[in-house]
């Protein structure tokens, strides 16, 4: 999907809505664990329940991975799935991978060409030979890790060079280099609030993934009002809140109505945005 | 396997060596494909013909996912059928793994629990959150990317800070607070020669996994010289020259024939250290 046609789904859905499909098998609904594959189970019941209210969905591999060659199967169905429920869903492998030339090209092959996954997040520490092979598909993104939302992003992301530029700016600012914002993403984590600022002011026309708000504590507000772009230029995930919102037989509606909270406030940025 | 089991196996083998298992599927012999599973066909028979000649085996995860969720099982075979053959082998899975919390958790009981491994490869970028998972398992290790080996590793890993520490160096003085040289190695690539001094300089006892001998460029004799310590402190990996000496139905003892010879050239450096 490129980006006009991502920009025109935020559009028409009223939504920058990203739904992560993180489901833990821990946590979902008892009566799902008695399926052939209940991991699918679950995301099918979600991603029917909650496709006309967001424009991108995004499974982590790890939940899917950790339970082996089973868990790649219900994750390649799942994303079949999202594209034939709604082919106008743009999908995200959130696989945080970072490897050189030839293994980053089996990466980028596999999800590009056997999967209809529009965008594969990665590391940036390997720098631009890691990245490269994803940026040579037309439609397709990479989507860089700049600023994660989790605690740990203080110990090497935050460190200031001789000039006071932290690293997060100088992969912002190199990385854009390597490819302009058709083919490149940023994850940004709204619990870093208005260091959203910093971040648009070296790249302040590149969609930004932001995962964070709700279960992690960001705010929605503080992320439109820093982060937010004339073309909208946000992604915001939310996963637990919405995946977890019920584990009794009606999960798939109280995520249903999650999701809705979520769309109606993104609804009304999004109006003061464009009218 | 701890570090006095990992440090017995190098001086009982007289080997240091560490074989990548990076099966390309165009790469292996043509008389393979014909195998159920190729991947596993080709492996197994590397890991036959040269297991007593190595200390490790490092399947790139990589090359294994790319093929779905049929990769997956014959990674798990693979990594079965070392520990059956040899258990003496210390099972790196490179797997340049890098998330927060409670999915890093998932990825180190996969790893750990379900399957013979010993170590993980992991990227540094997301900080301490990300790491801490895998160090909680005794005799399991995490294997942190520190100076890489390809070209992309001068984007931000030679940063410096005010100070002139680069960001390799950083990542090294503040990762080995988190756990000691029982628990936490580095990777290292050969390709950064004299750069290993100043490694040494920072992490004196630590294990190094070094890539880049070989195809890549790098010199054993220069890895020796700068990276070596009391203990050994190396694992050396090759995988392409090994894996592709011969594309042939002699590739199981051309790969034989190469490992024989690092194994050589590690047994004088060995000698030297240790008599």
């Amino acid at each position: 999907m490129n980006r006009q046609e991502l920009i025109s789904q935020i559009k028409t859905k009223a939504s920058f809505l990203c739904i992560g499909l993180d489901p833990d098998i821990e946590k979902i609904p008892e009566h799902l664990l008695a399926d052939k594959d209940p991991l699918f189970a679950f995301n099918k019941a979600i991603i029917d329940a909650t496709h006309d209210l967001c424009v991108a969905f995004k499974p982590n591999l790890a939940f899917y991975e950790s339970r082996g060659p089973e868990g790649w199967i219900s994750f390649e169905k799942t994303v079949r799935h999202i594209h034939e429920k709604d082919p106008g869903q743009f999908i995200i492998a959130d696989a945080k991978r970072g490897d050189i030339g030839n293994t980053a090209e089996m990466y980028a092959r596999s999800f590009f060409e056997s999967l209809p996954i529009d965008a594969v997040t990665l590391a940036p520490y390997m720098g631009k030979d890691s990245v490269e092979p994803f940026l040579s598909y037309s439609g397709k993104w990479a989507i860089l890790l700049a600023l994660t939302s989790n605690q740990g992003s203080a110990d090497f992301q935050m460190l200031e060079d001789a000039y006071g530029k932290r690293l997060f700016e100088t992969v912002l600012s190199r990385s854009s280099a390597w490819a302009d914002e058709s083919s490149m993403m940023y994850v940004v984590g709204a619990t870093q609030g208005s260091l959203l600022k910093d971040v648009r002011k070296l790249v302040p026309g590149h969609f930004l993934l932001v995962p964070g708000v709700g279960a992690q504590g960001g705010s929605l507000e503080e992320v439109v009002r820093y982060g937010m772009n004339d073309d909208c230029g946000l992604l915001v995930n939310a996963s637990r809140q919405i995946l977890y919102a019920s584990r009794g037989r009606d999960f798939a509606q109280a995520a249903r109505n999650e999701a809705y909270k979520l769309q109606q406030e993104m609804q009304v940025h999004l109006k003061t945005l464009w009218e």
